[in-house]
This record gives structure tokens, sequence and C-alpha cells, in this order.
């Protein structure tokens, strides 16, 4: 199993100007490809920050994703961050010089021409009609803050990451969580490797728990799902998913 | 100023099956109390993680708050992990197990009990009519998942975060970034201390850029705000707020 780490880059966020909808974009589209996000982080556009917080993802998880940071001004500091984290030098590709030339129809302008510097020995991954490219160093995917943008270029490497996908089940119970916590233990004695969740919800009338089973062996899934089912009184059940 | 990290527990984020409202809400109101936050990281319920982050950004940041895990079932991890992550034992409290009789008229059960297990000498601050109280270890806040509970509880105690706001003018302008770059760098190197955010914008029609100036000095913030607008052409504003 691949696992996935995701660096929220940018001052917006943590200043409650922007929410992320990033990570929640990417946190679902790995889940689907089967690969586990075990960590998201979200720091300040500072290069040494990125630096350190880059290396550290690098080395603990098998992949690792970047959002933000990446345009023409001041703020922007993840390829610096990311080549330091790799002891990286930076340095002008004129591959995407000339994409910029091309799709502009004139010569880029300085500030322009700082979106061509990038780590060196970076891998480029073209990313359908989008002048530039998905930036890849080592593990860590460079990706934009802007969210249209992120999920064309996401989109354009997806099917590097496809896994065994995780399977779900979903059952909706009409107890409190404190009613049926003993259930829940007992089941996992018994299903040690499923994954399950508990989440009581406010407000909704027609359950007040959801349960989610969760397994990469569809067997077991289910097996787990009938045990659970046994368990819980049959009135108790609002539905199953 | 005070400084702040977030720290959302939950495997039901990092596998995208719920989108975290909690720390867009605790970044803009801790904003709007003149607290900076620093950090957001989102981990796994898992005890070792979650005591490890705990002590991490508990010795990082002025404040910590976490959301989630506090429920009565087994994937409810942080009173664990936050006693261990400072070295204390969880025991049961009987203030938190009198208000679980009181609010439900009867004596609690086994699963309701380990909701009364907190770590030892740990502060509880009452939250308004929930019967669960905040509970405050050394700077961290321990708060729930659920968002209408979390902003119930965040509510009862932000008056001991109030400081010095941060002072923002967002200015809407018709051209590209790679266009005004060099002048916001100018602007920097005149107001070095100001927190200058510049954010393209796709599929917007009127601005192409959303500049945001931002200072705790509001003489400062205006002068800098005059000093952009007379760098930029007069055409190139669309408004400013």
């Amino acid at each position: 199993m691949a696992t996935a780490g995701i660096l929220i880059i940018g001052n917006e966020i943590l200043s409650g100007k922007v929410s992320d909808t990033n990570s929640p974009y990417l946190c679902r589209e790995l889940r689907a490809l089967g690969v586990d996000v075990e960590r998201i982080l979200t720091i300040p556009d500072d290069v040494r920050v990125i630096a350190r917080e880059v290396s550290a993802l690098s080395e603990a998880y098998d992949v690792v994703f970047t959002s933000g940071g990446i345009g023409p001004t001041h703020d922007d500091l993840t390829m610096d961050g990311v080549a330091l984290a790799f002891g990286r030098k930076v340095l002008r590709s004129d591959t995407i010089a000339e994409r910029i030339e091309r799709a502009q129809g004139k010569a880029p302008n300085e500030s322009q021409l700082k979106m061509a510097m990038i780590p060196e020995d970076a891998l480029l991954i073209d990313a359908g009609d989008l002048w530039f490219p998905v930036v890849v160093v080592e593990n860590v995917y460079v990706l934009p803050g802007i969210p249209e943008l992120l999920r064309k270029k996401f989109e354009s490497v997806r099917e590097r990451f496809r896994g065994v996908p995780v399977l779900l089940k979903r059952v909706f119970v009409k107890r409190r969580e404190s009613d049926i916590a003993a259930e829940l233990n007992a089941l996992l004695e018994q299903y040690p490797e499923l994954m399950l969740g508990s989440y009581p919800k406010i407000g909704e009338e027609s359950f007040h728990v959801l349960l989610t089973l969760e397994s990469r062996d569809a067997g077991y899934l289910q097996r787990a799902l009938d045990a659970l089912l046994g368990r819980l009184p049959t009135d108790s059940i609002y539905k199953v998913e």
C-alpha cells in the first residue's frame, strides 16, 4: 500500500482568508486510488519551513503532494523550498521558458521567468492543455494552489498512483455512540484488520451515528459487516449502504 | 503576539470521507482575535502520533487547539494522547461523571465513563449549556470534532485569546500577477513589515488578482496601501475594500 503526505503552503489558509479545498479533493481522489493519506500539513510561505517539512514528509511517506506557492510573486517560495529540501540548485528551465513564450506569443518578462526557475534535474510531466507542467522532485509532486489548476494537474498524474482501493460500507444507527461502543469494541476484537469509524451526527432525525467499515478485502469486509449487523438490535439499524 | 497550532485528529478527514470545517473556523476566529495560526496538522487516530504532535506543537506555539477523538468509542484517543504527551496519567474525573449522570438522569454506562477519563490535573472550563467542559492541559485546549460542539466550546474560551487584531485591506487588480510582481517587490522593500498576499483568481471577469495587505498598525497599513495605489496604474484597480 502506498502512503502519502499532503503539504499545503500558504498564509491565506492559516489566516482564514481562504478555505483549503485542495486537501479534501486530494484525500478523496487518493483514497479512491488506494493510497493512504497519513498526514496533511498547512504551513506559511517560508522557505526554511517549506524545506524542512518537504524533507520530513518525503522521508516518511511514499509520495508527497504540495499545493501552493508556485506563482511569479514574492510569496511564491515552494520551488526554492523543495530545492533546499533536497540540496539542489534552482535553475532556469528552458523548456518552461519556451512554453511561456509560446503560450503568450511574446518573450516572458522577469516575473514570468521566475516561474521557470525550478529545482535542478526535476522531472516535468505535461498536464493537459496547461502550459506549466507538473514538476516532480524525487517523490514530491509540486502542484499549484488554485483549485482548478491543481485538479487538472493531478488528473494528469493520477494513474501513477493506482493501487488496491479501499472498500467502504456505511451503517446508519439509531442509537447513541455510548450505547453501541461496547459492541464496536467486541467487533474489532473479532476483526482486528477492519478499519472502523464511528461518527455521531447532531441535528439528524433518522439516525444518531454513522459507522464506516473499510477494508481492501471484499470478503473480510462483508463478514465484518454481517457480524456487526448480528450484534446490533435489528430495530437500531436505519440503513446500510 | 500569540501564536497557535491546530491539530485535527481523525481518519475520516485523511480518508476524504469528511471535510474539515473546524480548522477554517478556528483560523478565522483566531485571526480576528489577533492570534497568528502558524500550523494546521491533520493526523490519524493513533495514540503515539497524537502524543508526539501534541508535544511538538505545545512547545512550538503559545497555544494549541485539538479537534476530534474525544467520544466514547475505540477511535477516540485524544485524551490518552494528550496525557502521554505530558507524561500524565489518565484518571476518571468525578466532576464529568457527575455531569453525565445529571444530564441523562441515570448512572453513566461503561462507554460513557470513558468520556470522563481525562489527563491528570487538567483544567476544566464550562462551555455554555454543554455538559462536557473544555479540557485544558498546559497550553493545549482539547475540543471536539463535531463542528457545532467545537464552536460552542471555542466561544466559551475565546476571550482568553484576545490580542491586537490584524487589520486587512483588499485591492482587486485588473492585471495578471506577472505584470505587477515587480511593483509588489518594490512595495515590500519600502514596507518590509507589511503582510502582503497575492492571489490570482480564475474564472473571474472583473479582476485577475486579489492583493491582501495586512498589519496590526493602522497607520502603517494605510501608508502602504497609498504607496501601492500610487505604484499601480489607476485603470488597473477594480476596487479597494
